[in-house]
């Protein structure tokens, strides 16, 4: 079976960073493997070239591949566009045609990389914690939105809104990942303030009830999430949540980390006819415009992305580990792109070096 | 001119924080200030006596006196109750019928208790940041809500609603305090994502350019803010949010300066008949029902919560000023409540202790 891949790079230091993974799938393919890539436009150059951030063809060609590999989308350049041509909507469309319900973001800290953290070395050091996001319901998404007039002034108005449906898949997210994991789930709404989030922790409870009893659920208010994360990040292992929560959260967690360069995420929807999941991989960070097209951008978030692409798309958890291995070797031999120099001013490389520094890797 | 107050101690520690600023104010009655104290019901307490989280009569008599002082409310007791009559839902009364849009949140890290943090000490030494949460209107509030029957399944519903005067008026507060601290105000919203959040923009912005073009306006995505709160939370110095990604941002920034125990906050709305704004302080942590009734909460947050008052309700800002030099002489002398002792293994100061300890300092 060929394995197609849809790359989107993007905007800012998006198309550098994934020029350092088509290195790694080059490398992968000249020993067998079949990657088939294609690349196309999202984002800001898209809506250059075509006056919106998703052309429809690109739409209905990641509807067809098996992974899609997006790099970053926005620039300060596209901030005075209309709300509804944003670069942030063709990611949005994305997520919400292909129904990638569930998004992965694992928060992990790197022993090479925890004196970057702002936080003290043993709250974070060994730190590995993974958030699943609820990533195509919520505000979001909820109709009514828009801004109206209303007696004589406007009105912006966006819903939250979930199904019990909805809240189930990414539940059932939640508890297999616990069970692959530590066997704990913790889920974070504020069901205090919002019937949306009592419906959240109804349905949350009594699938763990009903079907995976032997996992550990707690429950947390979003706002209380955030302050014992930061507190003792180490006291959570699997979090679900919904999608604005999660996006603050995620954040939250990945910056707690002080490796913000080296996060990967994957958005993963349901099976397609061959058994894959739909999914779209990226980096947590963005498009870093000030950085853009100077060699300066880390790329390991975004091979990071690749391999969760190897383990969640292709069932291929051995390459997945390889390719992660070749990376701790390159950070074990002090390579280190701008991002992650610290006080000691060791000369960075560039985008390119530890790209070619990683393929060098892979081979020993 | 009397100075009315309503001291409603609430659920949990509640009781026992503010009987230390009864103290407090009694020393200053004892010298000639004219606080006229009475006391009603909050929360949990509230809805065992008359089966409501807050009563009619306790509401109105909240909108007659010059301040609110309350406690906190909440606890694992009332978690089975009906969304309706859940203890937060008598606060949530008090915010929205007595207008009070402009919550004031400092976050402020005290010098003897750096080491308390989970952040490196450089991070976090010296922090002193006010966020103004939007408290009325948003997500908190807004119409449609509830849990509907919708084919064969429920769904959540909550609505986020801003209308440009809500947003206009917060932004002056925020816009004002800039004034008053470094003339600096950072706006978050998430207006790449929420059309609410495209209005919020826009209102800050408009309100920046004509009525405060002194003030260094600058805006950030919540999602981003996170983050930058948690990297280097000394860049901020007033931020201005909607009352959601205030709960969590100002819970966050709470939790940066390690000093839970010791945040207060205010929330105020608009002018009375007297000139002295609608107002509620509280302090920031919650009910502790775990350590509720043992004398080991620390009562610094809710006295400190009645020295914004001397400052925002009665215009005694050099009574506030005495007062949190008190509590920091009592700091400086090494008092300690439990939650304050690290591993030096120091013996914890009771509730009572600290309070006492704090109104001698008053006299000296
Ligand atoms: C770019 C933006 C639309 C997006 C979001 O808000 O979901 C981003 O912050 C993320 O977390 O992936
Ligand atoms: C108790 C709860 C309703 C409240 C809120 O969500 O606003 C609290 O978290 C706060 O920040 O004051």
């Amino acid at each position: 079976m060929t394995k197609t891949l849809l790359i989107l790079p993007g905007d800012g230091i998006g198309p550098e960073v994934m020029a350092e993974v088509r290195k790694v799938i080059d490398w992968f393919n000249a020993r067998g493997q079949d990657f088939e890539v294609s690349e196309d436009l999202v984002g800001g150059c898209a809506y250059d070239k075509h006056g919106t951030p998703l052309h429809d063809d690109t739409m209905a060609r990641a509807q067809e591949v098996d992974a899609v590999l997006l790099g970053a989308v926005g620039g300060p350049k596209y901030d005075a566009l209309d709300f509804s041509v944003k670069p942030e909507r063709g990611l949005l469309r994305l997520r919400k045609e292909m129904d990638l319900y569930a998004n992965l973001r694992p928060a992990q800290c790197f022993d090479a990389l925890a004196d970057f953290s702002s936080l003290k070395k043993d709250v974070v050091a060994g730190l590995d914690i993974m958030i699943i996001r609820e990533l195509t319901s919520g505000v979001y998404f909820g109709e009514p939105r828009g801004i109206i007039n209303e007696g004589n002034e406007r009105v912006g108005i966006n819903t939250q809104r979930y199904t019990e449906s909805e809240i189930e898949r990414v539940a059932r997210s939640g508890f297999e990942m616990a069970r692959k994991r530590s066997n704990k789930l913790c889920s974070m709404e504020k069901a205090n303030v919002m019937e949306s989030g009592v419906l959240w922790r109804e349905v949350v409870q009594k699938i763990g009830d009903t079907a995976y009893p032997d996992v550990e659920l707690s429950h947390m208010y979003a706002d209380a999430g955030a302050m014992q994360l930061t507190r003792w990040p180490k006291q959570f292992d699997v979090i679900v949540t919904d999608n604005l929560f999660g996006d603050l959260l995620s954040d939250l967690a990945a910056m707690l980390t002080g490796s913000l360069g080296m996060l990967p995420s994957a958005s993963l929807g349901a099976p397609m006819a061959n058994g894959r999941p739909k999914a779209l991989y990226e980096p947590v960070h963005g498009s870093a415009p000030d950085i853009a097209g100077q060699g300066k951008a880390n790329p390991i978030a975004c091979i990071l992305s690749f391999a969760m692409a190897l383990r969640y798309s292709f069932d291929m958890g051995a390459e997945a580990d390889r390719l992660e291995a070749a990376i701790n070797t390159v950070l074990a031999q002090g390579l280190r792109t701008a991002d992650l120099i610290g006080e000691e001013g060791r000369a960075p490389v560039s985008t390119s070096e530890m790209g070619d520094a990683i393929v060098a890797a892979l081979d020993a």
